[in-house]
């Protein structure tokens, strides 16, 4: 799980051009997501801070809690690290970076404005003389993906849609054998270690900064709630069910979600599963390079509105998605970014029906010069995701 | 999963005082831990704001995004709430706040030193007029934990150790059967699983703030690494192993961490797990009311630099546990905090030998009048943690 080196020459050539246009002398990275981004460090965010000084020029400076300095010389990174004891330490983290930097006295340090206010005045003051200025350098950088980054995506793609079989078939087999169903927290449990078990067989040194695999799984009534986590409710005979998945190859995620109706389907299910459908191949077909984020969510919207739908709405059409599972651009109205090539956006409309169920179909979208390109692909049509009751 | 009211109505009474002292019009609660607390609506962070505005005096109100309503009143929730459609959204979270207490104009708001520094700019534009101020009203009240809290993380506690219990049963099955011994990963994912089943089996609505049970799992030499991932290798004869586990109930969580040998112990893996354990032991009894955190993490870790083993030391002995897995207070060189009664914090010294393993011990423990009370209670001395191979 490991991008090639060529990968982080790439994107320091391209931060340091960004620190050129906006008079920064270097960039603080301060987020699990971002350090990843620059060093390829992943570490799981806790109270210990780390720090990545990534200067304009010269060489970048990594400073991590001494329980870590294996783990980092596991992962093979090579920039050079010095180490705090512990949080909150006798020597802060803060103080730690600040002596490091001292011979070289930047004036100007970009950091993100995710920093939070008791860190930016921990950092201010262990590092005096340099002023911290929120920049959105690195945020830019990571609104379109890199060509390295793509294969890893994939692969989490691959993982992701495999996920969603699994669950299926565990709810198949249980028609097939006449057992009880599985409950909502049974086939959620199934359907992440599954995934989990992949991405163990298939790399060495596993890295995350959040997580592997994760999912909801809900069905009949609960599943109109789009937030809700999973039930001990057991799957029943013409219910509609939602398996809402997520996977990350070195933190590159993407989702792939799909609504099932076991058995039959209902006239009122093949009405909301059909509306939801289009609404999502509409949307996905219109993530094209030039359009803006809100033109496009309104696109998608519009056709739930189209079929009467409107109330049932709950959430925009969906989210970039990178090292972070939700991160910028955002396709909703509110966010004016124009798509560009190497953009990665979840496309995702829902319809939410109190009391009866909800339908969602989600791909992991990239915007590549020609058009859209679903790199998640399971079946999308309803024939294909009936869970046929056995007679 | 749900505190009773008198707690609720008893934090909030506390809040009013610490507002009054401090000369604020009220705390507007920014993370999800807060909330939570606060008010009793769980919640996965991500990047939909929800905003808990408390006042000193007068009703309290939540701003949650629409997709969170149906959620929020299946909770129970019954704090008057208003919500904002969407991120970003056309209208945002932080404007659809500032409509909100318009009328009810606050001066001095209090908010965590966690606070963003993007948040707290998008606050202060939507709330003109209003004056934000870092506080650590609400962080104080959680550093005692309230009676109704307790049972809670006693529960969590039944169940991490359990958990404990299953990974071991684990390991011992397959030896046995004479069968090959479980990789670190398929361990993980059995404890967790096994954690997430009890607590769908123990309770109607199931409700957290970051997870139900997580953990750890690594042997051999990977277990010299305190923060590395669980990998593919498997099990051995002769194998030390850490179980690193914790669970939560309503959020309140717990950790129960053991050192396990495959086998009979060597006279080396004899001599650290003996060290680790009086180390735990001493670290343990010395969490008394009235000394501080600095003090007892000396005391704590002096018994592993009397052993000669101060360079296998990589962190603290400690930290508070709560509504987050780790909270203040830190049971660290660095933090004079003066323990009080109520207070819940882990023990959990550790020894990492490069090469060789990792021993690590940890109970989740109480500060009470009369002393320290452990509400993890998995069997630390060595012999009822060997794991016998048959013969």
């Amino acid at each position: 799980m490991r991008l090639p080196d060529s990968f982080y020459s790439t994107v320091r050539a391209r931060l340091g051009d960004a620190l050129d246009v906006r008079g920064l002398d270097g960039f603080l990275a301060t987020t699990s997501a971002d350090v990843a981004f620059l060093s390829g460090f992943f570490y799981i965010a806790t109270e210990r801070p780390v720090y990545l000084w990534m200067p304009r020029e010269g060489d970048p400076l990594l400073v991590i809690p001494r329980l870590d300095e294996e783990y980092a010389a596991q992962q093979g990174v090579t920039i050079e690290t010095v180490s705090y004891f512990e949080f909150p330490g006798v020597v802060t983290a803060e103080q730690t970076l600040g002596a490091a930097l001292a011979s070289r006295r930047p004036k100007q340090i970009g950091v993100s404005a995710g920093l939070s206010i008791g860190a930016y005045r921990a950092l201010s003051r262990a590092l005096g003389g340099s002023t911290l200025v929120t920049t959105d350098a690195v945020a830019r950088l990571r609104l379109r993906k890199f060509p390295e980054e793509i294969p890893f995506h994939e692969a989490a793609a691959r993982i992701c849609d495999e996920m969603l079989g699994a669950g299926r078939e565990l709810i198949a087999d249980a028609l097939r054998r006449g057992t009880a169903l599985p409950r909502e927290d049974e086939i959620a449990r199934h359907v992440i270690g599954y995934g989990t078990d992949r991405m163990y067989a298939d790399y060495d040194l596993v890295v995350y900064t959040t997580k592997l695999a994760g999912g909801l799984v809900y069905a009949g009534p609960n599943s109109a709630l789009p937030h809700g986590l999973p039930t001990r409710r057991r799957i029943r005979p013409g219910d509609t069910l939602i398996l809402s998945l997520g996977a990350a190859v070195a933190s590159r995620f993407v989702e792939s979600e799909r609504t099932f109706v076991v058995g039959e389907p209902t006239a009122e299910q093949q009405r909301y599963y059909e509306a939801d459908r289009e609404a999502q191949e509409v949307g996905t077909q219109a993530m094209r390079a030039g359009r803006t984020c809100a033109e496009v969510n309104k696109t998608c919207l519009d056709v739930l509105r189209g079929h009467g739908l409107g109330d049932f709405i709950r959430h925009r059409q969906g989210h970039g998605i990178g090292l972070q599972n939700h991160e910028a651009p955002w396709v909703e109205d509110g966010d004016d970014t124009v798509l560009e090539p190497g953009m990665l956006l979840s496309s995702e409309p829902g319809v939410y029906v109190p009391g009866h169920a909800g339908y969602r179909i989600s791909d992991t979208v990239l915007v590549e010069e020609n058009g859209p390109r679903r790199l998640t692909g399971y079946p999308r049509d309803l024939a294909s995701n009936i869970i046929e009751e056995v007679r």
